[in-house]
């Protein structure tokens, strides 16, 4: 039982944490702190959160559980904000999509990392932005990483293992720098995929008529690329190793598109579209029907 | 009203414009022709055509309207294998993606493009092939292009245009390059980027481990990557030249990403993100709600 949960960022993340451990009757207090009056003010009106404040250090103040739910590039500002002011007791957790980062700006902050600050990211989300997008099932049957450090206090770990499983979460623990390797791959390199050829045919004089003649396959495809930009921004750059090497393996595969179509090597193209039908669809088999298609 | 209606290939394309036409009663009979046996089967099981044959010379014999959703690469052998069999009157349209390659192979086999050939293009597709995920309202309210040329006959061309809309289409004439152009930059390019990337991924040692903690974005993001591979070997070759120049237009794109990322230029990459945002989001609010999300 949580008897005061602070959500610093009540948007679609914070706020479908929120709406789910309410749902499971494991809360019982909800502050909510965030920049935007209006966004926790409609939080409230929802019944998202119980009260909310502007200022982290009072969100903060009688916590035994904290959810960092801001974007990447806000996460140091808000370490400083609630340094010094939390319980012993308290744990903190965070929603951020790059775990190195988070790290190194607690250790920044704190001189060290907190034995109670447990890393972590559900694998959830959807292009939608704010309270009002967030819903008590978004984590259900998602996957959530935490990945905790040497020095992160078991007792920690475990309560923060225990929050995600009453929102209906599968909890991996897992190695930090693993973590952004794989996020790199699985989600940043997709939105940059996304975002870059929207602008790519937006930025063309005829990009009305494109669009007009685009199918239903293209919105699909490009659905992450209506993503928060600022939230994007801020993960490319914290995660910037990993992403810029997805980005040069993934340019070596185009290279080779580019060389087989204008060699005409229609064995070539054949061979990697069957390699890569193949793979998504015998995955996708075994994969529960709610997260496949 | 068409007497007698030849589909060469009775898969998701030329099933569904059989169930469309007959479902709006402008069709008396429909003779289904392809290779697969068990295909025109269970085509004539579920009612799609009237009767089958396996030779395209003798599906055409009677027929006033011809479609041809063969892939890409089977057109010219097509073309080959009704010369001389058809009705003077016969109308022929097909469904190819690539205009350009459909017309040369019609020359290349006729000497000259037939007056009474309608090249088309109904810009709708799932992932799935054959006649079994054919559906009626396929071409509901989506766009069908035609491609007609200077010599193409204009009853023929009207003939084309009220088949479509009784599938509910929307149709369009255009020049033939035109169609090339555009098409390489909405669908055959995002294919090549979902194929690209699920293939890169599938290729790394830890491609399971990938593809376990990938979000729904990844599947929605990829769904086309589950498309015909052999129809996509053809398009790619069918339309090398478009296609080659949106590759590199779309390289340029990942390299300023790249460059943006390693110097840490977040207002750039800001940029281009939210330009993205704003061009998907305000082209989907004119949309009508089916073809958006």
């Amino acid at each position: 039982m949580i008897a005061r949960l602070a959500i610093i960022g009540v948007g679609l993340i914070g706020g479908s944490l929120a709406r789910a451990l309410r749902h499971a009757g494991v809360v019982d207090k909800i502050i909510g702190c965030g920049r935007s009056v209006a966004n926790l003010e409609r939080a409230l009106e929802l019944g998202v959160i119980d009260c909310f404040t502007q200022d982290p250090a009072r969100a903060v103040r009688d916590a035994d559980m904290i959810f960092l739910a801001v974007p990447l590039g806000a996460m140091r500002d808000t370490f400083t904000a609630i340094k010094g002011r939390l319980r012993d007791e308290a744990v903190i957790t965070d929603g951020g999509s790059v775990k190195g980062s988070v790290v190194a700006d607690a250790r920044a902050v704190f001189g060290q990392v907190p034995a109670r600050l447990v890393p972590g990211h559900p694998i959830a989300g959807t292009e939608h932005s704010g309270v009002e997008a967030s819903f008590p099932e978004l984590y259900r049957d998602r996957r959530v990483i935490l990945t905790p450090l040497s020095e992160t206090d078991p007792d920690a770990l475990d309560r923060v293992t225990r929050l995600w499983q009453h929102c209906g979460a599968q909890v991996t623990h897992m190695d930090l720098a693993h973590h952004d390797r794989i996020l790199a791959a699985t989600s940043h390199l997709p939105h940059m995929l996304a975002f870059g050829l929207v602008d790519a045919l937006a930025r063309r004089q005829e990009s009305d008529e494109l669009f007009r003649y685009a199918a239903g396959g293209f919105w699909d495809f490009t659905r992450i690329a209506s993503s928060d930009p600022v939230m994007w921004r801020d993960i490319c750059l914290a995660n910037r190793e990993p992403l810029g090497e997805m980005l040069q393996c993934f340019g070596d595969e185009m290279r080779t598109f580019a060389t087989s179509i204008r060699c005409g090597d229609g064995d070539r193209l054949r061979e990697i579209f069957q390699r890569a039908k193949t793979a998504r669809d015998s995955y996708l088999d075994g994969l529960p029907p709610h997260q496949g298609h």
